[in-house]
């Protein structure tokens, strides 16, 4: 059983923090922290204390105090997450790294970034801009997101076809490990194989086997040029078989790949006021081109375009400027508001299956349609097969009616998305939200083995508990 | 205490894998079994009995009597690694893939094949050219090794700087864990977060942690045109300086940057019967560029030409047919060769540090050649700071003399290594070979995770004992 947080260990952590850098009987503030970017209620948790250590020492110590103490603590970068990875699941201390966001080293030498982990993702290529490299870590929510947090999902986004996801590039890891510990993994080494891959096992473990209070960063050549095209087609099938032919037949890796079917499409023009351009329209790839050669891309997008036409787009659009780029990327960007507008109720969620089965998924999205009474628009990263299919309540149904059934609705789905080669999670993670979900696709000996690693790091499963599995 | 194979468990064992797939009290054709490609034979071991099997049941009905009657198991491929991974360090049974050598899927909807782990890795390209697709893999020995020791050591090779290792590539492994269980892990899933990432795990474990069984690799498209740039520098400074001024003033990503001091270039040329076009060369850079523009690569090494010669470079060679390709890479392949000519007694290493300390390195280097009075040519992978330094011995030196001084000598230059923002292996693996020096890179607490790690896939140590770290 976890104890409780007592005044007199408020006090201790104070002493660690500094007290301005700690939240303690204060349920508005309190409230801040306890949830994130997650619809549903249900997933949120108040925790009985925020801390904000200022260094590894800090955290070390918080740690030390709450492995002694037993009292769980999770960690939380910007609370942008979208498996309740950051919600105290069972109280105790929450520790936020934002006071931690400092990127500590543009290493031009060696290409890379070492920095803390509450710094905001986007500030890390805005400070390389001018020295004409980029971090090629790409999450939706780049904008207000902390580093540290992609780290910990293996936040993915748009651009991982080209780019891969955010664990390509760490290289090394400081971690706080649960008794306090603080452990250098990796280096500044691009290559390295001295004994298991522990920076990657680290990466995507969601704040369960340690804090990171430091990562290390490889960098790539920023891409100076960059064209989007937008392809409508008369139906999924047709749309997805073009995507393997762009990589065989164009001998091309597009940046991206997205793709948004007909719902999220007509949903969206309906949101934002216009009409559909080609109503006979039942699919759309959207995809985008980097480089730095104009000329070449150019060539490229030509190539694409070509590829699309001969394979059934009924049109395609370029964008080489910033202006008509916003314009093709318009109704993408709104599909969650235009959703969210009509209704904010839904589970928004991440699965992935082979991307030639994207077609076979569109079937069984429209049979739980309709056996569930919900919506559920399909689109995402169709590059990648991850596609953000997401369950939205109708104004009509009972929200009782709602909460019975959506468990029921997101087993079929997940078993029916598992029998096609995929799984619930690409991008998002699996934490509070979905752990329940987890034997539906991982086999009892993975999930069994998954455990004791979780125990090997913390024997006294204080770090993050409640999330991914729970332990018995 | 392992238990010996005995003719009864022998005969239990041909009625597994067939009795023509095993070998059993056979000196000479155990023999075969018994080293890698270590040229120390301290560490070669006889195994006790080879089997051969050919399916994952095979496999399990094997790891199922191993671990009952505690034999240890010894996985190998083709036996080309570099770090003694292969070799049965306590006896036992050593279980050889070479009769899963089957590609069973060529995936072109999804860019993915799936092979059994004894297949030729160069044979999975043969195979997939016409389809316009390759797997980025690239061990030097690809012509000879096996698919599943490449993903069992992480295997790295001249092109990771545009293409990354081979972990890169693998997104699912089928696997039979210690106790007989085959467990898939990943699949044909781009991304994929649900968990931890147990591939990315198993990947690099040198055969400690499970037998891979079957393997999905991602592709990409193949590149249709390459040049090769040779750069001669008055200084490995100067060569190393140019190295991130390729990618932050070009905005490129070569495929490869490969590096010889003088000392290589030097011996090699007299090896060869050659004489050095410029003997004022002390070091040289060999970049490979690829792509599927013509037009573009010519630009793109135009560009690196410009950036080589405004950095010092004394005289820049380019290479666009095959002929001239290979003239320009017969130093580079034929370093180990001269070396081997002047002693086939050395110790080939596999350093690795952050690539802006190359130029640190050498002194170090020199200081131990004299230090020590043997040879060390310095050569490797300079793009990705993965260096390897053979420490070669004098025909003068007594062996004696030689074997009681390299183990300090590789633990000075580990040391220095270390200091530099280095490591012991960036491609070969820690294996039997370098076991011993592990705790000089790595802290007591990552060594006690991987130990824990190690103990939840395998209590009762029975898979590979012996490889990485030893267990009490």
């Amino acid at each position: 059983m976890y104890q409780p947080v007592t005044p007199a260990i408020a006090e201790k952590l104070a002493a660690i923090v500094g007290s301005k850098n700690l939240i303690y009987q204060d349920e508005e503030k309190l409230e801040n922290y306890s949830r994130d970017e997650v619809a549903e209620k249900e997933y949120a948790r108040m925790p009985e204390v925020v801390v904000k250590p200022n260094s590894a020492q800090e955290v070390s110590a918080v740690m030390k105090l709450a492995n002694d103490a037993n009292i769980p603590v999770t960690p939380r970068g910007a609370g942008t997450g979208l498996s309740g990875g950051a919600v105290a699941a069972h109280g105790g201390i929450l520790l936020s790294v934002e006071n931690m966001n400092r990127i500590l080293e543009v290493d031009l030498d060696n290409l890379m970034v070492v920095v803390e982990p509450g710094v905001v993702t986007n500030e890390i290529n805005e400070t390389l801009k001018e020295h004409g490299l980029f971090f090629a870590g790409y999450p939706m929510s780049l904008q207000s997101c902390f580093v540290g947090g992609n780290v910990a999902e293996n936040a993915g986004g748009g651009r991982a076809i080209k780019y891969g996801v955010t664990g390509r590039y760490i290289l090394g890891l400081e971690v706080v490990l649960p008794d306090g510990e603080i452990v250098q993994f990796g280096g500044k080494r691009v290559k390295d194989v001295t004994g298991y891959n522990m920076v990657q096992l680290l990466v995507g473990s969601e704040g369960t086997l340690g804090i990171f209070t430091k990562i290390i960063i490889k960098l790539l050549p920023l891409p100076t040029t960059k064209i989007d095209l937008l392809a409508l087609f008369p139906d999924v099938e047709t749309a997805i078989n073009v995507v393997p032919r762009i990589m065989t037949e164009g001998r091309l890796v597009p940046t991206g790949i997205e793709f948004m079917d007909r719902l999220s499409i007509s949903t969206t023009h309906d949101y934002l006021g216009e009409k559909m351009p080609y109503p006979e329209t039942n699919a759309a790839l959207l995809i985008e081109l980097d480089g730095s050669s104009a000329q070449q891309l150019r060539d490229d997008a030509l190539a694409v375009s070509e590829i699309l036409t001969e394979n059934g787009a009924m049109e395609v659009y370029a964008a080489e400027t910033p202006d008509t780029q916003e314009k093709i990327w318009k109704v993408r960007r709104n599909i969650a508001e235009a959703f969210k507008a009509i209704s904010p109720v839904q589970s928004l969620e991440d699965i992935v299956v082979p991307i030639a089965r994207i077609p076979d998924l569109m079937p069984v999205l429209a049979e739980l349609q309709q056996k569930y009474d919900v919506l559920i628009p399909c689109y995402g990263h169709a590059g990648d097969g991850n596609l953000h299919a997401t369950v939205v309540k109708k104004t009509e149904t009972d929200i009782n009616v709602w909460r019975e059934t959506l468990p029921r609705l997101l087993e079929e789905l997940y078993q029916k998305v598992f029998a096609l080669g995929g799984t619930i999670s690409g991008e998002h993670g699996i934490g509070y939200k979905r752990k329940s979900y987890l034997p539906l696709v991982l086999s009892e000996a993975e999930i069994a083995l998954m455990k004791k690693i979780k125990l090997a790091f913390d024997p006294k499963n204080i770090l993050n508990p409640g999330k991914i599995f729970d332990l018995t």
